[in-house]
């Protein structure tokens, strides 16, 4: 296993979670009080992550909402990232690839320059657009298989491509650093992904805002690896839990009660697949 | 036909080039006399733009080459771009998508907080992940079809999945502003595509030093629109023509040998399709 996967293994079992906060600040879902601006955005975020982080195994900003900030987003997003813990490792969502050489810069930006242990990545450029983050052996890659959105259809789903995906990824991962991002809109599919890939940890956004089954979710996901094979992403329902002041209390409110149902459904799943009830 | 295709037939036409110029700034392959900071990469950008704006149909910079420069990249590229003319298009290769509400993100980010006319998209996440590009109908959108790395072979041409996205993304086309990244090292695949995709105009990279076939490129893609139906990307080859202090002159010299080299091909194929030698 990678280091990357050691350090979110610790994480989940220090924690007891297996919830992942996606860091995605949208300026006009922000509560009332927020001011609009790069330090009202820095201070959101470093409360957030005040008020969960002994209650999430870790943390996924996803860069496009930095992006959408202008000249100073990437700045808020290096300050965001300094408020969390060193326990807790850091996603960057970014859905990145491109050819070899300009992946290399990509995995320079994300790994070395913003610092994050892990990132999200698009399959559709094969192998050697990958290859470059998988060289940072220390750092963990999700590829997305299945999505959580219903443009899936288009093309992950005829001719199995999501299968497919999950397959090469599976012969891929020298380095033990590899994961899968598998949408939980999907739980009825979650089941084929792991059948095809049983050994990669899987990255489960769409459970919340997106309507995502999360039992089910738990269910087709869980094996019996240390860390359970797989985190829940979840993002607007916990950030914008309120529209007050008390955001952040509401936040780790919201995070408490999703990290108690999915370690209760857990709680419920043989390691060895059986299930207890 | 959109405002930004539109721009660029104007640029074509004014310009007599198919020629897109890749800004990809990578710090490594520059010029000895460059310095490696911000001044320094901006200085060469804007060099190399204006000593080539006449010559060329539009501007490509990956965004990994910015994002790679750390804190001062994205800068850096402003920077760059302020010096590109009203006249030449800005194209972002950031192959981006991601699900609805954060495609949108990524939509402002590029189209409105950075200026580009147009962005390269990945199309994995199916169409909801690039509609929220599609609805700046003044911009263009380049969606990833046949890219020009050995990748390729992976997903994009078991089951003809790249003839699958171009056909979709013919459908897609309501607000005549989608075009296809087809690479130039598989020329004989171009023709496939565009008989898929008749009217669609193409941004061909993988020529120069990724070594595809160019006037086998451009005598597969061009059809009877008023821009020919495509440009062809170069970067390295022009970029770095000059390791010396007249980089500036030696990209030129690249640019205009490539500019006529297209021009002559095209010069020996009717726009109805037949070949006029």
């Amino acid at each position: 296993m990678s280091a990357y996967f050691e350090r979110l293994t610790q994480a989940i079992q220090t924690n007891r979670s297996h919830l992942c906060l996606g860091l995605d600040l949208r300026p006009e879902e922000m509560p009332e009080g927020v001011w609009r601006d790069t330090d009202g955005f820095v201070h959101f975020g470093r409360s957030i992550v005040e008020a969960t982080a002994d209650l999430i195994c870790a943390y996924k900003p996803n860069l496009a909402f930095y992006e959408a900030m202008g000249g100073g987003g990437y700045h808020t997003l290096r300050k965001i990232l300094e408020a969390i813990p060193p326990s807790i490792p850091a996603i960057a969502d970014g859905k990145r690839a491109d050819i070899g050489s300009t992946a290399r810069a990509y995995a320079l930006a994300v790994f070395d320059r913003l610092g994050f242990d892990a990132v999200t990545l698009n399959p559709y450029l094969g192998h050697d657009a990958l290859e470059p983050f998988f060289e940072h052996a220390d750092c963990g890659c999700y590829v997305l298989c299945l999505t959580s959105n219903p443009g899936a259809a288009d093309f992950q789903v005829p001719n199995d491509l999501y299968l497919e995906v999950a397959r090469r990824a599976s012969e891929w991962n020298k380095n033990g650093n590899i994961g899968l991002v598998v949408g939980a809109t999907q739980s009825e599919r979650i089941a084929d992904v792991r059948r095809a890939a049983p050994d990669l940890p899987f990255l489960i956004p769409g459970v919340g805002a997106q309507g995502g089954d999360l039992e089910a979710s738990v269910r087709a996901a869980a094996n019996d690896r240390p860390d359970r094979g797989f985190i829940i992403n979840v993002s607007r329902s916990v950030l914008y839990a309120s529209s007050g002041n008390d955001y952040a209390a509401a936040a780790r409110r919201e995070a408490e009660r999703l990290r108690a149902e999915i370690e209760e459904v857990l709680s419920r799943i043989d390691p060895q697949g059986g299930v207890v009830e």
